[in-house]
């Protein structure tokens, strides 16, 4: 039976998983980034753990990798890598297609793969046209469009956390684990809603107040739902498309965003597009990294 | 030789234009659209007016079509459209197709029309992947990646007067003709900013009074660059396009927009995209109905 290894590249560790057809995760392995980057040859040292991932799992179709940061316009480079820096401006596929010349390889953005993962082995049914956002530590996200990703003009669109907002930022400086400590901290500077929160925390113990009720936990949720509604306006005007997902850790406190969420998506958009609005959680959670990964080399099998 | 028609629909005339390889318009006929619209039949009628043209000018080797509203998935037929009631929710390019089989007919939104009229027919030379922004009555456009008109999921994608802005507003509204006078009376209101303007203005007041040297004018223009740097930073984030064509009528008054809608653009870009930005304004002008409508036929001539 066919496997297809997923690879999911970030700053701490380089995640090898080899993936079957419906999804299950077969072998994971994980090498520390800063070991695949000694003597500043990611390229060659990713090849020979690739070679031995090969050799173990011969029935491997397909490799596809996920790399936090930009790549070019034709895929086969990656360009800027802050988190990797070993691995910025190195043409990685095609040292891997000299090195593995039969193989389908395909590389893209992490939040790219998340999303074509959703499509290819998520556990809700999705039309073949959606988009998918990260809201996280950052704000990110993916847009695929009749199953295939859609990069933009020159290989990297969707970087929709540095979308503009209503307070004259973008939607990262909001909402991203920063923006959600200092709106905590903004309210209880103001003192005008009672709190258990005080002194410093992170965004997590803003999570936690408000699964306990907390008032102004809950104000900050209420607030970044009004900012995820404006994106959500922003990107269904410009994209013209009506199933969103949404992903990366929020799961547990998206109850809290919908409201004020719905609220600007109704004042904004007209009935061409709430008529068949969809907004739903994305299901992959922490699988996504290798999941996605492996749907980006099964998407290049499709094309060899 | 061959020609092209090109027909804009408006709310007001029906705009025939026969058009030559190098964007000469031969021959231009208007009929009012209420007219066009008689009993109810407006395919029927038009594909008379069609007929007509058609023979006078035997050369017409494609038509193109530019309508003020959305379509459908498939391009064959009109959807919701607010100025021309009797054209809404008719499949008028298979009523076409059927009295006229061998002639390539398309049919988009006169906005991306426009757009890919400066690809065909522009003074300027034009990479195949840009954006374009139409600053009028309304706020517009159209994207066009690899020479072809991005439609986004559904067909009718590009609402780019409806992304949001830092006033919590759509660009539209900050912006439109409604907007600008809206913006001067809140200064003339606010009586900070010494003006010659006062009483009931409109847009076309404003630009005269800048062109002048008005105080409140300028400032108002000032601030309409904020939003449009707003809105290109989001476009460029969510398209990774850099070439930026802006229409629509706003040429005499670019100038005064142009610092502030760099300032933010300088704020929120990265290099990655800054570098190769490239902002100009659009160069069909009163034509680009017309052009842009027969560009679209062209297009349709390379399908067939």
């Amino acid at each position: 039976m066919k496997q297809f290894l997923g690879v999911d590249i970030g700053g701490t560790n380089v995640k090898f998983g080899v993936v079957d057809a419906d999804g299950n995760i077969v072998k994971k392995k994980k090498y520390p980034t800063i070991e695949v980057s000694e003597g500043g040859d990611f390229c060659g040292n990713f090849s020979k753990l690739l070679a031995k991932r090969l050799k173990k799992f011969p029935d491997i179709a397909s490799v596809g990798i996920g790399i936090p940061g930009t790549i070019s316009a034709d895929g086969k480079s990656t360009l800027d890598l802050p988190n990797v820096p070993a691995l910025a401006n190195q043409a990685l596929v095609k040292v891997l297609e000299k090195d593995f010349p039969t193989l389908p390889i395909v590389m893209d953005n992490d939040a790219n793969a998340a999303a074509l993962g959703e499509l290819e082995f998520g556990l809700e049914a999705l039309p073949k046209t959606y988009i998918f956002i990260t809201l996280g530590t950052g704000v990110g996200g993916g847009c695929v469009i009749n199953g295939k990703i859609f990069k933009g003009g020159d290989g990297n669109g969707f970087e929709v956390g540095h979308v503009m907002s209503s307070t004259g930022k973008t939607i990262e400086q909001n909402i991203g684990k920063a923006g959600i400590i200092a709106m905590a901290k903004k309210y209880i500077a103001e003192g005008q809603i009672p709190t258990t929160l005080s002194g410093e925390f992170d965004a997590k113990a803003v999570a936690n107040a408000a699964h306990e009720g907390d008032k102004l936990a809950l104000q900050v949720y209420h607030d970044m739902g009004k900012y995820v509604g404006e994106l959500i306006v922003t990107l269904v005007r410009v994209l013209d498309i009506k199933t969103i997902l949404i992903g990366g850790g929020v799961s547990e406190t998206f109850d809290y965003l919908k409201l004020n969420m719905y609220s600007v998506i109704n004042e904004f958009l007209p009935e061409y597009y709430t008529k068949d609005l969809n907004i739903q959680l994305a299901t992959l959670g922490n699988n996504a990294g290798i999941l996605g990964a492996a749907s980006l080399g099964i998407s290049g099998i499709e094309l060899k």
